[in-house]
């Protein structure tokens, strides 16, 4: 984990501390009400954007943020505290909530659905006011494509209702792709299984197990900041949160608890699974003692029996008998099948 | 797990999210009071239906969730939120219970007593108003038979009382199987005996207990939420609640609380079982390891000894003496004695 | 567990869930104050106790609750709610406390102490006034002898108090049942001594520890509702219980800590056992594996050595020489000392 | 643990409950203000003690409890009430705090450093006035015989404040003897080492582990509610604590929170202990197993190759060829040296 | 662990209870303002400071606490209470702040980066007040040169503002030395590589995974308190802290929020590893027996086998025919062959 080197960085001097430095840098804006919408893609200059009117929204979006520069130019122009452009940079802190005179700052962080080993977080923030959205993201995703569909097509509440319909939109579109995450997880961990596997059973499985255990884990510590604000909208009094419109994240905060659910099932089972794979560890070297056993069970007896007969004594009985060796065979048969009666009844085999 | 997919679907198109598809759609009302019912199956406009009367109270019951335009035309006459219906189709969502102005939302999950090793869990959802109650099943089941049969007989006191005290029927009968549903669990779990048992004893056994323990946490998981409703019934006051069935609204969190305890009893029972396999699993590897070495100990030091007098060598004193091969087999017959009898004393047979 | 069938009876049916149906029903009274006291044994009609006087406290004990009539006819007679006389009945609840109009219901249960690997649970449930007091038991037991002994001698403060003392003693005298069975289970874990015990070690001993946890914590979940009824007491204002009798209910609160307390110590000692246990059966499986070793440690090599002269050769140097077969024992009996010496050293013997 | 018999024993009727019924009684009281100190020892008679005076501060300190009587004396004579005489002599109980009129009951536990292995736990009971202060201890210890000292010395503040300060003063001495235990405790625990011991490694050893878990747990048991009476002494108002004197009892929760650290560290450590004790037993058992397994691997191959050249058939070619055995051994050398090198490879020496 | 002797020592006795009695002792001071700034180091005579300067603010720190005259005499100077001197020379207590009146206590503990198996915990304590900060550590350290450059080349807002951002960019470098030492624990955890290291694998690896675990916990607990100022920071009104800054020190609140999360996370990871350890413990384990087992299986029969033709019987067919060497080898090789397909299947090797 890269961290903010507080000692040789003030708190006025933004810094961006994620690895994606030579992501390139891009700026949309949406401005819209029920009857006009105007969208502009690559846009350089924010500084002349206003956004205190009162007939129209503006949502912006910025992905990539190592540019310090520009999120500084946006946030300073709206009038967004300093402590907010920093936590919009430093994308190895926790997901948090921060309330501020006239507008809100979320951090929170997105899980992509990729390779199931690997834990692809991204950091993404919200500047949200009456007037206008600000959503940072590190890179380049397709999170909100349908949310820009419906805002150009009219599509739903989206254009009828004011910035916090957005936000619960775009909130939405992440706890989504957790759902798709933890999906993934689950048929990994179906996919196990020990008991039927003519593979090689060896330890790296068991650090397969561990290592979703970890991210399940990761995945649950990203989800309870958000389930907590979510919780908060509903208790307090917040005056960007229009009443019609608490319900919504009252349905996010049900999202969150259904992942967090999910995450707990997936622990649990991944828990179970530990103690399978130790089950049958044993239950492999229980094999193997049983070969051995049952085999030097069999033979060391008859070896002993033949050695007698090697003896160089000059008096052993029955040393010049004609049936003597057809009668050592019948005995030694007789011994294996009782021994082989035995192992039967204890089903060893 | 099926997800309702958010990002093509806008809050306003309800979308079925089960997968009993093709599960016939059937409507039952009861229009009743004390003096008075009517009973109407297969019913097919609902739209005529006036749920404002005063003067009795109508319930509505719908099994099969695949026909949204149905639960949509129901609701929307009742005057119920575009929310709700989303919620009602939605069946891979968490126990809710959301309050409205003049009526309440509650959608609850019914787990099915099956087969022990699978979970047949449905959801269940009610609109509670002072004059109508509608409820709202994935498949066909017989529930709520009873109730009918009360209603149309005129037993006990639903027909005396409002909408709450059907209400806490139909509750009761949900919880009902649950407790059916974890009995049976009980019974697999006290049927397990791996002490006394015969048969093979491989890692599938413990595969059963790790899903047993799944399965009675995913049913735990089910009724927590139950039971925090009906606390808050208690605590808060409710005004579709009659002060009078209170009492009825505790009894069910007393049930809750029951399955919730029987839940915490199977899981340490299982945990329980868990350390049994392991101990039995150990200590079938004694038990092959015993034979083992007492077989090999016994002939080990033998066969070593008729080997010495195997050696070709001109001179070893008494190969020609008569009573040589007597004594050694007197020799070897002492040394067996001895280990059996330090054996024994180890308790190993 | 048996259940009450929901499905079958209404709310104004009450019946017995118990399985003691043979049981014989017997009702005692007791009217006393200060001066004098009535005692009723076998009393057969109830319906003509007059339970509100106020000059006289009336003690009423019920044992045996297989005929529900007796039981609705004591509890209509004082008024008490029907939904009361079900819980009575119903012995496979949880331990309730429910406050009416009047009087009070409490239902605990009460552990017996009888044989450690067996749970003798038994619900107790009191109706309690100001005038008058209900104990229900399942079966005649001897919980109350001393309680009737100070009444009939006028010892202690009995006599002096009103109902609210009475309550306490028969409270404080259950909890002292759950003191003598914990009791029991101590020593019966005390008494667990794998480590010098000679006899055969086994996974049944195992199972008794588990059935022990099971047990405990089966009686830990009766206790904690006990203490929190207790607690409550504390807390709210209740006008049952005088001022100068709160102090006695708050030492049975801390009465149910201690027993609560003991659970987690006793569970504690327990999960130690089952440590120990696993580390005793770990410890066998050496010390076998050790004489194994030791044994085919020693004469593997030997048994090689003399199958070298064993060899039918022309040729092998020393065969014939008169001093090889003692030679050959020296060298063996060097191996076994070196041998020896090496698994001294390791401390396996 | 013996119990109070409750059954037998009225409320009225305080008995011991404790061991140490052969204990010689002693009483000693302190009379003091900042300007005169009184000191008798082998107080006999209490009965004549004014403990009302305003102008002195009286400590009577008691050890020894098998004389009930005594204890009642004092006792009744200051007005305390019935039911804290009872928790004075009941030494089985839980530590408590009550708050009675004009005067505070306190309870608590004090451990004495004694051997490691054994709980040496003590009650301790305080009644604290504005104007007197009663200690009770079972034996005789030296507890408080700097606090003593001071007094007679009128060093530091002890004889310029009041009763709260003396009240503090052996609080903290109490608490005291628990630092001093938990660090013999640890030096118990530090001295363990699984690893380089060359000593028997037995389950005995597993037992001395598990045995100071249930110690710790113990301990921390009883400084548990010592916390909570501190917090509360902040939290609440009391009038006999002064103002002045609160960050001293402030102090001593701070102490509480230590020693309460101290026990969960030491936990995790013991537990880490366990895990240490389970890898070393199954490194013991590869070390022997790996023994067995390269003694056996390296001698039965060649047996078998000896045991060819021992079979009596006529034809066998080489068994006249001058330099056969001369090869055989070299080929045996071969398969030996292949083998080391094969183990040395697995690093199994 | 040294602790303060409370029964030798009174409380109007400061004393050092660490370890560092070797230390030399330095005094620097700063006096600072918007305009000016004066620093002395090496400062003697504290006496003379006047600490009550409305126009400046006074930082004093101290590196060393084996004096405690001169930390004494720092305290009485500027009217520091008695409790709060001995609480900055008892270095073996937990975390604490206070609240007296005009100044603030707070005394956190410090984790240096270094080794990763040894704890090097140092105690810092601070006394806040309007106009001046003195801040105590242990040993000379580098923790707040960036603060002091800062200070000298008036960079950022630490000489625009007062008391309160200088006391939170201390607090700030210390959690900052957290952040280090938990990336360099988290280095060595991922280090760890069971499963493709080939050196010997002993129980010393767990004792090192178990030692990490014993650290994070300790270091998790060093920061939950420090984690419980800032929360009441934040709750609370104080007047030490001006409301420009409480954004400051919610930022420190989510520091340790995130610390706390790092130490869970590592303790799972740790966790994990443990469970790999004792896999890959019994892997190697059933390597070993694979390795006996199958030269063991292979072996024996055939040793049998060439006994049988070594017994000394006159009458064994097939003993003079010529081909039979030859039969017996490929009988042998047969065997060995189906063993060898038998072992394959089995994925033995
Ligand atoms: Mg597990
Ligand atoms: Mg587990
Ligand atoms: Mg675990
Ligand atoms: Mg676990
Ligand atoms: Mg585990
Ligand atoms: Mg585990
Ligand atoms: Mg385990
Ligand atoms: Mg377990
Ligand atoms: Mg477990
Ligand atoms: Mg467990
Ligand atoms: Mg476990
Ligand atoms: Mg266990
Ligand atoms: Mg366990
Ligand atoms: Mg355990
Ligand atoms: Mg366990
Ligand atoms: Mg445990
Ligand atoms: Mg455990
Ligand atoms: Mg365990
Ligand atoms: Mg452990
Ligand atoms: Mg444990
Ligand atoms: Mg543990
Ligand atoms: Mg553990
Ligand atoms: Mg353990
Ligand atoms: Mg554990
Ligand atoms: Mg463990
Ligand atoms: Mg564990
Ligand atoms: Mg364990
Ligand atoms: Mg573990
Ligand atoms: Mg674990
Ligand atoms: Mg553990
Ligand atoms: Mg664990």
């Amino acid at each position: 984990m890269k961290r903010l080197n507080r000692k040789k960085v003030d708190r006025s001097t933004p810094v961006y501390t994620g690895s994606l430095v030579e992501e390139p840098v891009g700026i949309q804006t949406f401005r819209f009400n029920q009857d006009s919408l105007v969208e502009k893609k690559n846009v350089s200059t924010v500084a002349k954007l206003n956004f205190k009117s009162q007939d129209e929204i503006c949502w912006l979006n910025v992905h990539g943020l190592n540019k310090p520069e520009v999120i500084e130019r946006i946030c300073k122009n709206a009038g967004v505290h300093q402590l907010v452009i920093q936590d919009i940079l430093d994308v190895n802190q926790r997901p948090k909530f921060q309330e501020f005179e006239g507008y809100w700052f979320m951090s929170i962080k997105s899980v992509l659905p990729s390779d199931v080993s690997v834990v692809d977080i991204e950091q993404v923030s919200f500047v949200l006011s009456k007037n206008y959205v600000f959503s940072f993201q590190e890179k380049k995703a397709d999170y909100f494509s349908h949310i820009r569909q419906r805002l150009r097509d009219n599509v739903g509440l989206v254009r009828q209702r004011g910035t916090d319909y957005l936000f619960y939109l775009m909130l939405e579109a992440i706890l989504d792709n957790y759902f798709k995450t933890l999906s993934d997880i689950e048929e990994a961990v179906d996919a196990f299984d020990f008991i039927n596997s003519q593979e090689k059973f060896t330890p790296e499985l068991l650090e397969d197990i561990e290592k979703l255990k970890l991210k399940v884990s990761n995945i649950k510590k990203t989800i309870l900041p958000i389930k907590d604000f979510m919780n908060s909208f509903k208790r307090l009094e917040f005056d960007l949160i229009e009443k019609r419109s608490g319900k919504y994240f009252w349905e996010l905060r049900d999202l969150c608890l259904s992942l967090i659910d999910q995450c707990d099932q997936l622990t649990m089972n991944l828990e179970s699974n530990v103690n399978l794979f130790f089950s049958v560890q044993g239950h492999r070297m229980n094999q193997v003692m049983k070969v051995l056993t049952m085999v030097a069970t069999l033979f060391i007896p008859l070896t002993f029996l033949v050695g007698v007969y090697g003896m160089n004594f000059t008096h052993i009985p029955g040393l010049t008998w004609r049936w003597s060796y057809l009668s050592i065979w019948i005995v030694m048969l007789v011994i294996v099948g009782a021994m082989l009666a035995y192992f039967r009844r204890k089903h060893w085999f």
